[in-house]
Formats: C-alpha cells, structure tokens, sequence
C-alpha cells in the first residue's frame, strides 16, 4: 500500500484526466468519481466523506413489513395518491409525539422520498399567488434543492446565516420578506452541510417573520433526531424535535425516511402540510391546479403528476417502523448514534492536528456531533485545503458549493468505516506535519 | 338486493350530493367516488368500469426477486440515478427482442412510473430550445398528461385523430409542426381511451414529420403487448410491438410496469432515449440545466431532482420479470389475455344490444379487443349515455374528459368480475328494452 503524501503529479493528472479544473470547485459526484479513480490508480483506499449517505442498514421491522405487504400482493394495486391510511395515522402520532406537535391525519402525505417533498413543494407553493413566486434559502444547504428551483424556472434569493445567529435573524430575513416576493422560506436544521441547528428562538423568529408576510416555512428535517445533544426518542416526552411548526401558520415539515431509519434505498419520506395551508385557496392557482386548495392541489395536483404517489410496499415498512416509535419499542436515536461517535472522534483527531471547526456553535453552545461537520485548515482556502487533503488519503466536499460564505470542507461521518478511523487519525497528523509553519 | 333500473330520485340526490352537476363531467375519480355512494346507499354491486386499473396479481418472479433484493439490504442505499446496471442491460435486451429496436444501456433509464416518465421527458424536452416549449398531444389521451403540461405551465396544442387516420395524418401534423413551437408529439399506441393503434405506416409519418421538423416524438407505451391481434411475446422474432422508434431520430419511449407486469404498486417503469436525443446539445438548456446533453440532463438533472432515482428494490424486481421475457419463459402476453376475452364478452353483449362501439376501427381493421374500449347508445350524447347507465348499474368515464370530439364512453374491463360479466348482459339487455326507439 501507498503512504501519504500520494505522488502529487500523478494524481493531478487523474484530476485533469477527470476535465476538472480543480476538486475544490467539484460536485459531489465529480469528487467521488476522481477519488474513485485515484484509489484505483493508487491501488490505495481513501478515508471518504464526500457523500451523504447513510451507512447503516434499514430498521428490521420496516423491511420485514414490506416484505409481508409484497407478499400480501400491495405491488398490483395503485397506491392512493394521498397515501395509505395507516401511514398518514402514525405520521399524525409520529409528529404527536417526537415533535409535540397536533395535526390531523389528512395533513400528513407520503412521498418519494423528501426529494419529492421539496420539489412539490417548491412547485406548489410558487403557484398559489402571482406576486409571491420566489424562494428564499437559509443557506448553507443542499444544492439540489436549488437545482430544483433552477429546473423549474423558479427564482431564488439566499444568505449565508453564520453572521446573522440569534435575533439578528429577525431583520435579515425582514429585509427579503419586506419586498413581498417570497412565497416560502427554505432551511434544514440540523443543517446539511454545517450541523448547525436552529434554536427555539431562531424557529420562532423564522415562524413570526413567516406569519407576518403570509409566507409558507418549508423546514426540512433530512437530520431528524440527530442532533444528538438532546434525545428525543422518548415518545411524548420532552424534549422534543424543535420546529417551526409550532409558531408557524403555514408550515411543510418534511420528514425522510433515509438518514434516520436508513431507508434511502427505497425514496421513502412524508410531508406534514399544516392544517392552514391545507385550506388555503386563491383565484391564481386556478391557472394551474384543477382543486380548490393547496392541500388539494398539491396531493391530488401536484404528486399525482409527479409520479401518481409513493410506492406501495414501501408505505407499509415506513408505517411499521413509525408505529415501533411511536410505541417505545424502537429508540430511533439509539439507533443512529454511531454517527455522533465517529464525528466527536474524527473533529478531535482533526482539531489537535492543527484543523478548525468551521461552523462550531449554535450561538453559545458548541454545535452536536453528527451526521455532518465542517472544517478548514488555517491558512488556506477550503478548495486549497482539499486540494492538499487528497493526498493524503481523505476525500470531502468544498463548502463554496453550498452556498456558505465561509472557508472550508463539508465531511459525513456515515460512510468511514470504524477500523478506517485511527487511519485517518494518521493522516491528518502527518498533513499538519507537512504544512504547518 | 334492488333491481334496474335503480330509483332514478335517490341516484340524482348522490350525484347532487357530491356537488356534481352532472357524471358526464365529472372526471374519474369524481366518478369512482359517486358510485361508492350509489352501491353503499342501495346495497348493491355495480359493474365498475371507471377506473384503468390493472386487476391481476405482478408476475411472481418479480416479486420474489424484489423480496430477496430487500432481504439483500438494498433498502438501506440510494439507487444510482440512472439505474441499476442489470436493469439497464435488461431493458435493452428487451427493447430488441420486442420492439426490435437497437440501444445502447445507456439509452434506458427507469423511473419512478410511467407518470414519472412523461412529467421528467415533458420537463427537459421543452427546456431545449427557446422557440421550441409547446408540446403536441395526438388526442384522445391520458388526461393526467395534460395535468402535468398545466403544472409546468407548458402549453399544449391537440387534435382528435379519428378523422386523420392513415396518410391524413401526415398533413394534419405538418399543420401544426410548420408553426415551429412544437418541441415533442405525445401519443400513445395502444391509445387510452379508445384502445386503436397506430399501424406502422402512420407511425412512420409520425417519425418523418418529426425529423423533418427536428421535434421529439415521446410514445407513451402504457399497454405494450396488449394489441392482442398480434403475439408479440416471441423473444426476437416477430410480430414486434410497433414503435415510432424505428424511424424516429430524436424519441423517448415510455414502458410501464404497471399493466403488462401488473407492477402498479411500485411505481416502475422505463424510458428509452433514442442515442440522437441522448447526445443532444443546446446552449438554451443551460438555462435550466447544469448538465450539457439531453441525456445527462433528463438523467442527472431531471429525475435527480424529481425523487433521487427510483426505488431500489422494485429495480431487481422488473429485471427479473424482463429477464423471464428475454430468455423465453414468461410469456407477457398469456399473461394479461383475460383483458382480452372479457373485452370480447362485453362488446359483444353491448352490440347484440342496441349500443355502438365508437372507436372501431384501425383504418380497414376491427380494433382489438383489450383493456379499455369505446362505446354509446345511439341517439344519445356520451353525458346522456352515462348519466343514463349509472340507473342500470353500469359505471365508466365520459370521452369528453379525455382530449375526445366523439360521443360516448370509455369502459375499462379489468376490474370487471368473471361473475359480474352475465349480470353485465343482463343489465345492457334490460337497457336496450327500456330505451330503444
């Protein structure tokens, strides 16, 4: 096997190979090709953390119910648009009890995966009212999302939040809503890529600012329970999953089933539309929807146009393991804790080798260790620092690509395998050796 | 149990009840609700025809193959976006050995249904070229196709083709191609509703007028094999399933698991994309895409942005049912004959009665017998008929709601009963006596 650092001219040749300027300005699939061939070439395995995958398998119980439903014949019959029955009623339990939040099972709709959710959502939201047809983004955030608006022709404002934490969020976002062309406000928390998670505070500015300008808050919970300072496993116990939805008038809520039930494979998630957008009618959406309301128009509009629903079995694996949740048999927390493990391990290692934590803090409190981090060697530029990263054996993504303003590296934990991580411990010791001054 | 003709007063008090002004107009869902009513309020079974429904069990070894590949762990990883590579090299398989067309793999890429197929080819094929952003739907058709033009906001222009059967075709497609908005024609053969088919001489002027005016042909294959004059299911030898894609240059061919495989469940189809339009390159589309071909941008920017790819699972499963087609041991077409033979049965008793079947002819040659047919009563219009039947127990959609200038109704026959099909007889009979001049 190879040592670090990897020779220089030979993977800069597989980079241009590649028709890539350079891998700091490189998407996350143009990264993992390049790495895959430097591996190749090298004959030399990288610790890899350019791709946001999960890398656990699925809940038991939620394949084993979709290998009964399959067998029970649900692959012959059209899935009803709306979703099965008893997954919109442990969607409406889930919500109960991890989010404390009430909402009626008609507000509670399956789809292909969050992916889905956000498409729809864009789509219907931006065609409800002619003067509100714009996209803001909390940024960073995951640039498909955006790549979703650009398809559909819809416009976008975004900001970088990191200098705008905390009450300083309230006039930031009055600055765009003031021009009333926003029609729905965009954000994860916890946030791919930085982690960093909003506070109560901060969802009741988003949800007051929201309600103000009659704007739609569409919160993308992809890192549902992950942030692991709070266990929120507890079915109808505080704490809870802090959300928008609780101050919110019109609110999304989008729940995947990828990250925290491992179930990416299958494009499996929910949406919860509130029950005021539901209800909501006006006389432009007429220009594209047959219903009435949103509610209607984005189930029987909208997702039935996209893909006449969400696969049958699937609805029946998701159903089984929200109910193992919702009755405290299964810790969805627990569950998904390697993840915290790995990070606090891998920040550590990089931390007293020289490398900083980009995104660190939600306000005061160091931010969770999870699903993602961000980090950057002092000095250089987040492209420059993984430019040099390459060779020595560990892959990321750059953070230019996120819409973040700052210096440095988006890394998931999920795919490094755990006898991978002393190696990378390694690597980053002899990098700081190499390069500090 | 209640005789027909059923209480005429009662009947009218549902469908006013639904705030429907009349079932001639209501679209199919509307319908299917209203006929819940009527059957629970009478206690009493109607012969329900409404609904394009597959009504047989999937082909078995697909789902054994989608069970082992859940058991596997798939579940737990995303799907490439462009596919699995079995399934891939399937499709193509299949595309020789039944259509007799030959692709590279590349070409063939699954989606998350038929309706993800025709939303992901109507999105990218209008986003090409800046003249070109009108779609051309040769009528009747699957109103849901329309649905998804008016999401888009993609304008559509049509025309019934019962009067331009054979070389008319060709000067009524001109008409509107010479105009030059015209960026794809959508069609699909066998036609939902009204169940003729193109022969090969009107699918080639399709293909020749779409070369001559460089548009996309999108052929919606939707009941392929299920022209039951014509075996096709000899792997590699003809008859072949006739396609436009043997003439077309730019096409997309949309297979869809759901009626030939009885796969509606899972929501899994496939699109062909002719090698000329995979490679197609405009500056326009940088507008809307990151990608710089048709083909990367349908796949890398379409259907990635839609729902990240399609279920992983239900992939292994249509290979394997493809597979079993390919190598000779499952014959498609034995599989779905029962749509036949009720089709049969239920023509034949509406025209022993009194009724006319409206679409009856492929030019010189009686259209097949399969899953959807036309018919009315003479002297009425297709509402009156309907609005008529629903006394005598039978339900179906008017042909007004499906692009359609003539009068009459569409049946579709696989929800039908075997058992239901003498009552079915009985009530067409008494219909005739209590009707005819």
């Amino acid at each position: 096997m190879n040592t670090v650092p990897l020779n220089r001219e030979q993977v800069n040749k597989i980079v241009a190979d590649n028709k890539i300027e350079s891998l700091g300005k490189a998407s996350i699939r143009e990264v993992k090709k390049v790495i895959n061939d430097v591996e190749k070439a090298f004959d030399f395995k990288f610790v890899r953390m350019e791709m946001g995958i999960p890398g656990l398998p699925t809940v038991k119980v939620g394949v084993d119910a979709q290998i009964q439903a399959l067998k029970d014949g649900v692959s012959a019959i059209y899935p009803d648009i709306y979703g099965t029955l008893e997954l919109k009623q442990e969607t409406k339990r889930f919500v109960k009890n991890f989010l404390d939040v009430d909402i009626p099972e008609d507000s509670c709709v399956p789809v292909t995966g969050s992916m889905q959710g956000s498409f729809a959502s864009f789509m219907t939201v931006t065609r409800m009212d002619e003067k509100k047809n714009k996209l803001l983004f909390i940024d960073p955030g995951f640039p498909v999302q955006k790549q979703q608006c650009r398809i559909l022709g819809i416009e976008t404002e975004t900001f970088d939040v990191y200098q705008y934490r905390g009450e300083k969020l309230r006039e930031k976002l009055e600055s765009y809503l003031v021009k009333g062309d926003i029609a729905g406000i965009v954000y994860s928390s916890p946030n791919n890529p930085a982690w960093f998670c909003f506070n109560e505070e901060e969802l009741q500015i988003i949800a007051d600012v929201a309600n103000k300008h009659d704007v739609v808050v569409i919160e993308d919970l992809a890192y549902f329970g992950m942030d692991f300072r709070k266990d929120i496993s507890k079915p109808g116990i505080a704490p809870f999953q802090p959300t928008a939805a609780k101050w919110a008038k019109k609110y999304i809520l989008m729940i995947s089933g990828s990250k925290v039930f491992s179930y990416a494979g299958e494009r499996i998630g929910v949406i919860v539309i509130s029950p005021e957008l539901y209800a909501w009618h006006t006389d432009y959406m007429k220009k594209y929807f047959a219903q009435d309301t949103f509610g209607r128009a984005i189930v029987y509009g909208t997702i039935y146009a996209l893909s006449s629903g969400t696969s049958h079995s699937v609805q029946y694996g998701l159903t089984a393991v929200m109910k193992e949740c919702n009755e405290g048999r299964y810790n969805m927390v627990e569950g998904i804790r390697e993840y915290e493990r790995k990070a606090k391990f891998m920040k550590d290692a990089l931390v007293e080798n020289g490398f900083e934590i980009v995104y660190d803090k939600d306000m005061n409190v160091p931010i969770a260790d999870g699903f993602y981090f961000t980090f950057n060697y002092p000095g250089m530029t987040g492209e420059q620092t993984l430019n040099e990263l390459v060779y020595y054996g560990i892959s990321a993504i750059s953070l230019d690509i996120t819409g973040s303003d700052q210096q440095g590296l988006r890394a998931c934990v999920s795919l490094v395998p755990n006898d991978m991580l002393p190696v990378f411990a390694e690597r980053v010791k002899q990098f700081n050796i190499d390069h500090k001054k």
